[in-house]
C-alpha cells in the first residue's frame, strides 16, 4: 500500500513555497499520496490541502527551517509522525536535508534506508490540564519589562529552589542549543533525557541544572501581583498568575526525525557542535 | 544662613514614612528648613510639601533603597544636590546610613565633616532631543516576549558591533552591581567613567564591553517590524521604533552622594563587594 | 554474624583522629568488629589495623571532609562498600552526619535503617590498561604554566571536538559541584550518568558538554612537545604524553554512601543547593 | 639625521626570518641604518646585530605575531620606542601590517604619516625592588596541580577581596582580549587605564573586577606551605612565596605602536572585535 507523505511550508518565504510544490509534483508523479497543508495547498496550487492540526500522514516533509519544525512538531494529530526536514536558508539544528537531495530522502525512507531519531519532549500542565507538548523548551518569563519574576522550583512535592529575575528556561536537550545557549545553558547530548533549568539574568546567581525528568517539575509565581508569560517553542503563549499551577513532565510522545545515510547518535553532538560554531 | 533639607521617602513601606517624619520634626525642632516630598509632607503630616520635580534644596536625604535613590536622582530639579540616603531594608549598594544615624549624617553635612562622592551618569538622547539622565543603566529590550532584537551599536559615527538577542544594558560604573550584573557584567570602580555594555541573552556569543565615555553610543534597531523598549534606571519608559535615533552620553551633571566617617574611594569597592556577597 | 567496621580518618586533624579513635572503642565495647586503617590505629592506639588497600568489611566510616571520603573511594579493595562519612568540618557535599551522630548512624546502618545512595564513577584507562576509578573528576591540564593544551575529544571512534587552553574537566554528576562547578560547569542531579565535560580557560569559547557515557570519550594531546597532567579526585596524578591513550569510561562500579533519615533522592539536588551557596 | 630602525624576528619561523633580512636589505639599500636584533643578523647574514636589551634605535619593527610583540616591549632598553609589527601569521590583536606593507609602513613612519598609539602596562615589584613591566597581563597561578591558591588582593593599603582557586589575572584594557578573555573577562577599551582582575576557576564565585590604576594592587599568598608562579605576559617567571610582597602598579612608560593609515581610537575596539569573532 502507498505511504502517504505530509507537506508542510514556511509561508513568508516563496522559495520555500516553491520548494515545496516542486517536491510535490515530483511525488505525485511518481505515484505517491502527497497530502500538503491546507495553506501551501492553496499558494501552490496543489489540491487537497488537510488543516495542519488534521494532517495525518505515515512521513511528514517539512520545507523551512527551525522554526517550521516546530511548528509542525507541536501541531500535528500524531506527534510520533516521522518529520524529515528540509532546509531553506543556514543549516539549522533540527533540519536534516537541503532542497536537492529531498526527493532521494523520501525515497530512502520509504525504503527503509534511513534512521529514525526520537527526542524526548516537554508536557506541559496548567491546573492539572495538558496544554502543549515541547520539543525545544518551556519560558517562563517577566510580562512587565523591569520587573523581577520571583519563582520557586519543586520537583515532585519537594521544594529544589527559589529565583528571582527576569524568568527561566526549561529546556530538553534538544532545546539546549536553542534559547538556553545564549541564556548560558550547556550543550547536552540528546541522549540524555533531562530538564536542563537555565535562569534568564537571575539576581542571585544560580548555575544551569540539569535534573533528571523522572519527577514532575513544578513551578510557582511567588508575587501576587506580577504576572508571568510561559512561552513553549517560542509559539504557544499563556499567562501565568499566583495560583495558577504550571506543571513540567517529560512528555508521552517523542518527537521522531529522519535522519540519512551515514548519521549516527554522535551525528547529534556534532550537528551541536556545527550550531556552536555558526552562532559563536 | 540656615541650609534648606529636603526629604524624600518611600511611599509604600509605613516604617519609611515614620522615619522621614520623625527625622523631620527633630532637625525642624533644631531649626533646619524642612522641606517635604508633597506626598510625603501629607502622610507625615509635615506641612510645607513641594513635588520632587521643584525641590531645591541643600542637602536631600532619601529614605527607602535604591529604589527611592534612583527616583530622586532622575526627578530633583538639580542634580548636583547631594543626597544622603538612609537604607530602610537590607543594606543597599546606594544607600548610606541606617535610621538611628541619620540625624548625626545630617550634622556632618552641615558641619562640612563628611565626604561628598560623584558618580557619573548617562543622558539619553531620542532623535537628538535629552529625555532623561540615569545612574544605573539605560536597557534596550524585546517589547515581545520571544522576539529577538537586532541592534547595531556605534561609537561617534563608527559602528561598533551588531547583536541579536533580548537586548542590550547599557550602564556606569554604579549601575555595574545592578542589573548588568545579573546579566553576566563585570565589576567596575566607581572611580572608571565608561559605558559597560552587557548583552542580554545573546544569539552570538558576546562579552561585556567596557568603553570609553569620550563619544557617544548611538543603538539603532535594525528590524523594521519590532519595537523596543528603552528602560532608564527601572523607572523611565520608552519605545524605540525603527527610524528613532537612541543616543547615550556621558551626562553634564554627576550624582552627588554624601559619605560620612572614614569612606574613601576604596569604600566604593568594599561596597561592591558586600553587595555581590548579599547577590551571591 | 557479626559486621565488621573499617574505619579511615583524616590524619592531619588530631580532633578527626580522637573522634575516629572514640567511635572505635565505643562500637568494641559493643562486641563491633573495628577495622582502623593502619596508620589511624597506630595513632590512636586502636590495634588490628589494616592498610587502606586492604580494608575488607561490611561497611566503611570516614572522619574527615571530602578529601577523605575520595581517598577511600579510590583505594578500599571493594570499591562497591557502603561508607558512613563522619563531617569534621563545614558540611561536604559527600559527608553525612556530624560525629555527635556517628555511633547511632552505624546502629541504623546495621539494623538496616538507612539508604544506600550509589553514585557512578569514571575509569580511567591509560593505552588500555585500567589504572584508576574517579568518584569526581578526571582533569587533564598543563604542566607548563603559560602553556595551552591541544586537546582532541573522541565518543567511541567518532571525533567530537578540539579544545585548546589550560584543559579540560571531565567530571560525574557527584564532581559536577566540585572542581567542575569552579570552571563553569552546570549542576547535574546525580540521577544523571553523564560525562560532563567544562574547559579550562579555553582560547576558543566552548560550554560545557553533557554527554551520555554510552560510548568511551577518549582524550588526545595533540601537541608532540608539550606533556599533560592527568588527575583524578585530586590524588592520582599521571603525565599524559603525545601518543598516550587516555580512555574514560563508566566504572563498572559504583560508590555506595549510606544516607540516613528521610534522605531521597531529591536530598541530592538539596545537598547540591548548600554547597552552592556556600560556595557562592 | 638618518633615523635607525631597530629590526626583531620569531626565530622558529625561517620564513619570518626571510622577511625581516628582506625588509633590512631593502631598507638599507635605501640609506636607512637598520639594527637587528644579533640572533637575526646571525641568520639572516645582515651584520651590525645587538643583543635585544641593547637595541636602541628611533623604530623597531617586529616580524611575527603577538608573542614577538610582548618578548621586544619586554626587553628593548627604551620601552618608549615605537614598535611597528609586521604579522606573519593570522592577524594578532598586536600586529598591524603584513610584510607586503613593511617596507611602505617604515617609509610612511620615517615621514611621519602614521598614528603613535599609547598603550599602559603594568610595572611588577617583587619585595619593593621593579622586576619587570607587563604590556598584557600578570598571572599569580598554582604551582602544584590541583593544590588551590589563596590570595588576597589589597588596593593601596585597604583590603579589596580574598579569592581561593586556581589563581587571577591582572591584566591590561591591551591584555583584555588575550588570556583574561578565556577566563571569561570583559573586553575593555585601549583608552581605559584600569586594573583587569579576572578569576582562574575561583572556588567561590567572583565576577571580574575593574578596577582604577590610581593606587597600586598588592597580592599576598595566604598560606605557608603553597607555592605560586607568576608570569608576565607568558615569558617572564618567578615564584611567590608566602612573605614576598607583589605589588601591580600602573608602569612609567607605555608601549607605543604604529598605526597606519585611517587608523583612530576606534581601531582599538574594532580589532577586539576581530579578535573575539577569530578566537570565539
Amino acid at each position: 500500500m502507498a505511504l502517504k507523505v505530509g507537506l508542510v511550508s514556511r509561508l513568508d518565504d516563496q522559495r520555500a513555497i516553491e520548494v515545496a510544490a516542486t517536491l510535490a509534483r515530483q511525488l505525485r508523479k511518481k505515484g505517491t499520496v502527497v497530502i500538503p497543508e491546507i495553506e501551501l495547498a492553496r499558494r501552490g496550487r496543489l489540491g487537497g490541502g488537510r488543516d495542519l492540526t488534521d494532517l495525518k500522514a505515515d512521513l511528514i516533509v517539512t520545507v523551512g527551517g527551525n522554526g517550521t519544525v516546530l511548528k509542525t512538531c507541536m501541531t500535528i494529530p500524531d506527534p510520533g509522525t516521522p518529520i524529515l526536514a528540509v532546509n531553506m536558508g543556514r543549516r539549522g539544528y533540527l533540519t536534516e536535508v537541503d532542497p536537492r537531495q529531498a526527493q532521494r530522502a523520501v525515497q530512502l525512507f520509504m525504503s527503509g534506508k534511513c534512521m529514525l531519531e526520537k527526542r524526548g519532549k516537554l508536557a506541559v500542565y496548567l491546573n492539572g490540564n495538558h496544554v502543549v507538548d515541547a520539543l525545544n523548551e518551556v519560558v517562563v518569563s517577566s510580562g512587565s519589562p523591569s520587573k523581577m519574576l520571583d519563582l520557586r522550583l519543586s520537583l515532585g512535592s519537594q521544594p529544589l529552589l527559589q529565583s528571582r529575575g527576569d524568568g527561566i528556561i526549561v529546556s530538553t536537550a534538544t532545546g539546549s542549543t536553542a534559547y538556553a545557549l545564549s541564556a548560558g545553558g550547556p550543550v547536552v547530548d540528546y541522549a540524555i533525557d533531562a530538564f536542563i533549568i537555565t535562569f534568564i539574568c537571575p539576581l542571585e546567581f544560580l548555575r544551569p541544572r540539569v535534573v533528571s525528568m523522572d519527577r514532575s517539575l513544578s513551578i510557582d509565581l511567588m508575587d501576587q501581583k506580577l504576572r508571568a508569560l510561559i512561552v513553549a517553542d517560542g509559539r504557544f503563549h499563556r499567562e501565568l498568575t499566583k495560583g495558577v499551577k504550571l506543571v513540567i513532565r517529560k512528555a508521552g510522545h517523542s518527537a521522531v526525525f529522519v535522519r540519512i545515510g551515514a548519521e549516527t547518535p554522535l551525528g547529534g553532538l556534532m550537528r551541536l557542535r556545527e550550531t556552536e560554531r555558526a552562532g559563536l
